[in-house]
């Protein structure tokens, strides 16, 4: 028996596993059962809120968590603006981007972002999905976004760009989402090994092992942006080495709880 | 009988049974007699407020909805701040720019922006005027201003400009306000079937058939204005194509209440 | 008798007169017996907090105000961040620069920016310096301040430059600071008939007949420098004619009570 | 004897006199026997808070003050995002990096840029290290942050870039961080009698005799980056002469405590 084939097999183990557990159960239910979805919902919740405060996000864009007991589901609000987020407005999906437990609230359009990459990324346990202004010019005019500084080390050899019109079937003129399976699947791929992917005509994605690493990550892509459109006018910009990337992300990843905390803060005294 | 004659001889029957019945009604009266009147004043509170602490207008700019119970009024503050606008500061104004009712409070002297488009586009309901500095550079450069993202997917082919030298008569130097019924009119016909136009040295224009997606499409000009601005510098932008505007503003323009609830709830808490 | 003679002498009686009714008066004591000069303080005192809360000062820069019960003083903070200042702060100073009332505090190093100005613009009744950074390029590259929109209409043929260099002996090296009576004077004839200048490494000088009017074009300086400046890197703007900056000045300067009620509220509120 | 002996033997003597009195006491111990202590420790707090409000440091970086009892050790928060430092959160390091009395916390990882300016630059009392957006292209383009106006007079003939890539040994790889007592030292070696230094793909390191005026000083050189930034895409900015910036930096530092007021009262309202 190969690697995939038992990969896959563990998977469907775990898969019915949890399905047996926790299946039909609300995400309240599960909060109460499982301490690790406990913090996953309630970091969720501060994650919409940070990632306002930040200018991340602004009345559009959300942000997802992997069900830490259901590696299959994860959870995101039904269609508000993420300052708005409860616990109550977070849903359970699944890997094709259906609402579970009966839930029939009004979902994201774009949910098969995050299901898309779910699927096909099982390292990434969060994603976060926005417009920042910022960031929106170098999809439009094909310009990589590279790491200036060791805070977006992250951004490595440089983001991809998510191009919909070359996956859009038959008509490549869409309303510019991801707003099915294919649609979500293209865009995971374009994004690849990444952990960052800009979308031309729309946003970006971006993705973490975990909810604070997803939101730092945005927090600084927006900030890499707006640093490096600036050097871009003054002169020939010097990035960061790949080996300086891969030495500083290492670093600096250790330390995203100092902010963390200052953001929590900040959205909890509003 | 053609459809012309058939359209004025209604338009006219509208005008007088709504004369007989709201004609010399205050604001306050027809809003108690006519729920949607109520509602469209106090969301045209909202709107003022909302519009200012988005940065669409500041102390000054205005924004009107054409009245719900007589398509030949519409409804606008008199000479205020946005942000300071209440609903006993809403004054009721006929197809020509004269205030109704009796009152003499000190009107806007670019009323004509709101008339001259109500009477020229049956299909708006709500008019927005501001000076936000973004959007100006486009208009003194003569650079069209065209949807970088599906947020402001309703610019479609790219905004008109509206240049008052054109228009004014004798003399082309004007103090650059619409301040008479000829130049509402002659901006409503640059305007033609478009829902945004620059107005050279002075601002922008944005309509819709409703307040909230005037006040929408207002916030998102803004935002596409830095967008596109950044992104002419850095290089060669890629817009939306013609079938992405269509299909993207049909989708998007479906949530915008999701930015206005939290639009609204930022000025109420203030 | 010629006018020249005429006029001094008028000057004169009217300083005696003024002398023996206000000379040796505290601001309070004047505040209490002339109806205008406890307005002029009490607006003076509110023009500070709006000039920071609007961004035209930072905690450097001030605003004075002539005397309206003693046309040869003027009232100005001693040496205060402009967002703190209040009435007690407030010392009355003579054409020379020199604290009257026996006033021992720390003067602003620039009060001659004022006093030099007052002395040479019979018409000016109020003067605003600061350091708004959207201002400094233009200064800096000898790039012409030049209205970009009515709101600034007041920048007429735009707005000349002061080059400390040229005026300052025998040394042309300062410290960059207005800090005697000839560089006032050199400061107040490089402004000529203007209501604008900028000052070189350093800031600019707005004045007017009243505090409202002067803190009006200094907020709206600001604005037309973030609109012109990024018009120049979009294209070749097209500015106000000469005909367009007057007509539109004089209809614009009448509704300037609307945005000052404003940003009254604004202060009064934090 | 020589004056390098000389001093050599003085520094000696004091470093065993002030070990011996406040070797191992606590930093709250020494608060309570010096008051210098004292005040250095309250006003780095306040120093930390008004740097995160004025934009000079985000949730990253740190300030640090000279023991004023003892000239070899320094106090500095540990690894705390700035806005969050309170009293009992300051460490004292020696002139190596270690933390003192005890203190097992986590430091910041950058420590030895305090430490490495501290034992080369003996007139230095006080070291600020931020990532302000501002001031990154220019590290990045190479191009020297030079004073545009007298506020940043201390910028003199223009801020030395470090490029760490020509000290890190073996590799020139880093994780960009100054995170040993070599990098420290070539530092302080680029930085030189400079005040500023910008470190390439990082941020910048600010100095002073005082807390105050090191803060005087992050805080201007990012409005003094804003505005060159600008000017060199109008044109060719005439930035202060070597006696320009002699002088104003003379002049304008005696006024530092009015704009610390005003940033101290901002951050206390908090």
């Amino acid at each position: 028996m190969n690697t995939i084939v038992l990969k896959t097999a563990l998977a469907l183990i775990t898969f019915l596993i949890c399905q047996s557990v926790a299946g039909a159960a609300s995400v309240r239910d599960q909060m109460a059962q499982y301490p690790n979805v406990k913090t996953a919902v309630e970091e969720l919740v501060l994650a919409n809120h940070i990632l306002y405060d930040q200018n991340a996000v602004d009345g559009y864009g959300h942000v997802s968590v992997r069900n830490p007991a259901n590696p299959n589901t994860f959870f995101l609000a039904y269609s508000l603006a993420p300052s708005a987020v409860q616990i109550d407005d977070i849903v359970e999906f699944d890997m094709d981007g259906n609402a579970l437990n009966g839930d029939t609230r009004t979902p994201y359009l774009e949910r098969f972002i995050h299901s898309g990459i779910y699927r096909n990324r099982p390292d990434v346990n969060s994603v976060v999905h926005g417009h920042a202004p910022a960031l929106l010019p170098f999809g439009l005019t094909g310009t990589t976004l590279k790491p200036v500084y060791h805070m977006s080390a992250f951004l490595g050899e440089g983001a991809p760009i998510f191009e919909i019109r070359r996956f859009a079937k038959p008509d490549p003129d869409t309303n510019m989402l991801v707003s099915n399976t294919a649609l979500g699947d293209a865009l995971a791929k374009t994004m690849g090994t990444n952990n960052f992917v800009l979308m031309r005509g729309h946003g970006y994605v971006s993705t973490a092992d975990s909810i604070r690493k997803a939101v730092f990550r945005s927090v600084y892509a927006v900030q890499n942006a707006i640093i490096q459109s600036e050097a871009l006018k003054m002169g020939n910009p010097q990035y960061l080495t790949t080996g300086e990337a891969i030495k500083a992300q290492q670093t600096i990843e250790k330390t995203i709880n100092r902010p963390w905390e200052l953001w929590s803060q900040r959205v909890r005294e509003h």
